[in-house]
């Protein structure tokens, strides 16, 4: 039976027993779909633990709908059941009406740990850890640690690795509850503590925490600020940290808006891919008035408006798949000044190697197609050129974007594309302009 | 001290010191730039753990080099400290004699769960599995587990998930150690065994591994053929598999060679961009082709040759929108037949919407440049076509291709380009050819 039919059946035990055999991120799934008036019917028949969980793991905003549902006071009951990271995400999501409304409701304590966590941006490594941790003290024996590990372990996102912090809360290494385990009864965690542990700054981007993460092949990373440690990030929102950079970085690239998917309205739709459609109408016409400047030339050889789009298209070419393999070094190691200078060199040669190849092949098409020897050598140049501009932009704008402070995914397509289109057009059409005598 | 002042002065002490202080990953990093007489020294100053460790934690290409400059026989005792998912991955980029030989010496039980390993793709969810994993038995009590988990712990990927089997080793279900650290000590698993495991086929892609892991934050997930658990897949593991069809996905698109990175030689650069471009040359070829049917018109009206890009251009921009979205939308929980339809529908009226908007802006400017009002008619008309035909070929390629079981991400955005570029020229200049007396 169908989420909705057990909702309209007012089917209670039903639900309620759901949650043994389905997975809450497949209820939740099935939740986004309900009408409104079968979603707050729905919150009312779950307990608050489970609301809690089915919360927790849905999109963000089919998490807004279902909070927007709710009274301000059964969400406080709600809250109670979720991880601390989790209820600062939705408070940020919300009108700062309601946010206020509800942090002035908490208990002092929990009031004390969410305006403290929201002081964070939302994509930064504060602003997605977790305070449910397991910090103990270096003088601390492995019974009593495992004792306290039996006690707060439940609440914790992970307990392979514990924390030891010294009298002032400062990080001072790290335990692996192997060790703990296989520890003699009195051992103090100083005698198997690492020193060296990999933390990260709550400032710090989310995409920082994710690359120490991914590269150490850490299970959780803590958060540590003028050496306290705040929180801890761990694995799981690592991932999902991945996923949605990964995302975003798909949907940049094309100027598509990272919220629409399949659900979004004609209307909404058509609003959000607009602004980019304008942005790239206006480097459209910047390379169409250099045809523009040529009218004359090609009146006179017409040969040259069906050449020119290939000249600038692999251009364009060219360029992209020097700038994928930049914006990856950018990404993993960073690609410094020396790096640089040699990548240039490389891509001058090898957009000139490449571009006398792509240039033959297309002079001798033209050649056959329009009987004009001059023509194959003006078409070979020019390919030549574009080449080299195009591997040159795909080394240089993303280069500079990350120099910037900019995300180089982002806006480096539209920039390459401008370049190789525009001077790829006026490089052909000048050059036979110059030598008009010898095509016409 | 650099690593290769280290070894130049044959500071063997020294660099087994490193291993305290400095993450295996970053020795690993200095290693990569080491020459080869260097890196051979490196290797024999090292001992067989340290040496696992480095080569365990190295990029592919330098793991090679590491072990190509291993005899077999000390390799056979660097392989005693690694992971056999490890292990595996490098026989399995071997050539097949040395294979062949390193298998033959092995102890024949090592022998053969690595044969067992190698039958599974490197890619699959079996060839990315490890075969260290803790599983007991329902009927096992608290306090023996614990003794067992003891015991096998510090050889396995992550203890926090304890996987359960009856007498012929089929899985059963899963414990948290967290409900065994409480447990009383003669309580049996069963009593806090889930029974629902999700799990997956040895032969599935690791894509659908890195999926389940995502969906459902598991912090591993086993590997099960015919009831019977093979081995797990821990969650370090499957964040490799995410950023590497994350990075696969962004070259792909660009025609770029997951291979090439910054290190990689000239010629070698040049070889490997070549094929991408001559594939993108020939259907440059294709949409110059209809520019030359039209030649007669052109010359006619000069103006369309600086028309004819926006419009193929802005057909291009507007699918690259609509295919990121399907792209993702596929990736995540696929389009069904319905979803499908109802998008096509969008797509038809916002590309309508937004080619009238677009295509009234460009007809603005034609009309002010060009003097000539049905020019700006035709424009509208040709925009509006094109990009219609962008927004459904951008829906309709990706969702084809996932069909017939490729990669939507590999060669959609060429196809698309390849539409959108040939009908728009061919709309524009075949309306401007139909009304030619109006617009000379």
């Amino acid at each position: 039976m169908s989420l909705v039919e057990l909702i309209q059946q007012n089917r209670v035990g039903k639900i309620a027993s759901l949650f043994e055999t389905v997975e809450p991120v497949d209820i939740a799934g099935a939740a986004a779909d309900l009408d409104d008036e079968e979603l707050s019917r729905f919150e009312e028949m779950l307990d608050d633990p489970s609301l809690a969980k089915v919360i927790e793991v849905s999109e963000d905003r089919d998490r807004m709908r279902m909070v927007d549902h709710l009274g301000n006071h059964r969400l406080l009951f709600v809250f109670r059941f979720m991880e601390k990271d989790d209820i600062v995400d939705i408070l940020g999501d919300m009108t700062i009406g309601r946010r206020k409304a509800l942090v002035d409701l908490m208990k002092s304590e929990d009031r004390r740990t969410i305006t403290e966590l929201l002081r964070y941006p939302e994509e930064s490594a504060g602003g997605i850890m977790t305070t449910r941790y397991i910090a103990l003290r270096s003088t601390m024996t492995a019974t009593d640690a495992l004792e306290k590990i039996r006690q707060i372990g439940p609440k914790t996102e992970q307990i392979e690795t514990i924390y030891i912090v010294d009298e002032n809360r400062r990080l001072i290494g790290a335990v692996d509850l192997r060790d703990i385990l296989l520890a003699e009864a009195d051992e103090p965690m100083a005698a198997f503590m690492h020193e060296h542990v990999i933390s990260i700054a709550p400032e710090e981007d989310q995409e920082e925490a994710a690359r120490l993460v991914t590269k150490y092949d850490l299970n959780a990373i803590p958060v540590v600020s003028s050496g306290r440690i705040l929180g801890i990030i761990t694995v799981d929102d690592i991932i999902d940290v991945i996923v949605e950079e990964h995302e975003e970085d798909m949907m940049q690239l094309a100027g598509a808006n990272v919220e629409e998917d399949l659900d979004t309205p004609l209307t909404a739709s058509i609003k959000m891919r607009l602004p980019w459609l304008i942005v790239n109408l206006l480097t459209a016409f910047l390379a169409s008035s250099v045809v523009n400047l040529f009218e004359d030339t090609i009146a006179q050889v017409v040969a040259l408006s069906a050449i020119m789009t290939i000249i600038s298209g692999m251009g364009g070419n060219a360029g992209s798949q020097t700038m994928s393999i930049i914006i990856r070094a950018l990404s993993k190691d960073g690609v410094d000044r020396e790096e640089a200078r040699a990548q240039l060199v490389k891509e001058i040669f090898g957009g000139a190697m490449n571009g006398l190849i792509i240039g033959a092949i297309t002079a001798l098409v033209v050649i056959v197609v329009y009987r004009n020897g001059f023509l194959g050598v003006i078409v070979v140049l020019a390919m030549v050129g574009n080449m080299v501009i195009g591997g040159v932009a795909g080394l240089l704008i993303p280069v500079l974007l990350k120099k910037l402070g900019k995300d180089p995914a982002l806006a480096s397509s539209i920039f390459l594309t401008t370049v190789t289109d525009t001077l790829g057009f006026f490089l052909l059409l000048g050059l036979a302009q110059a030598f008009l005598p010898l095509i016409r």
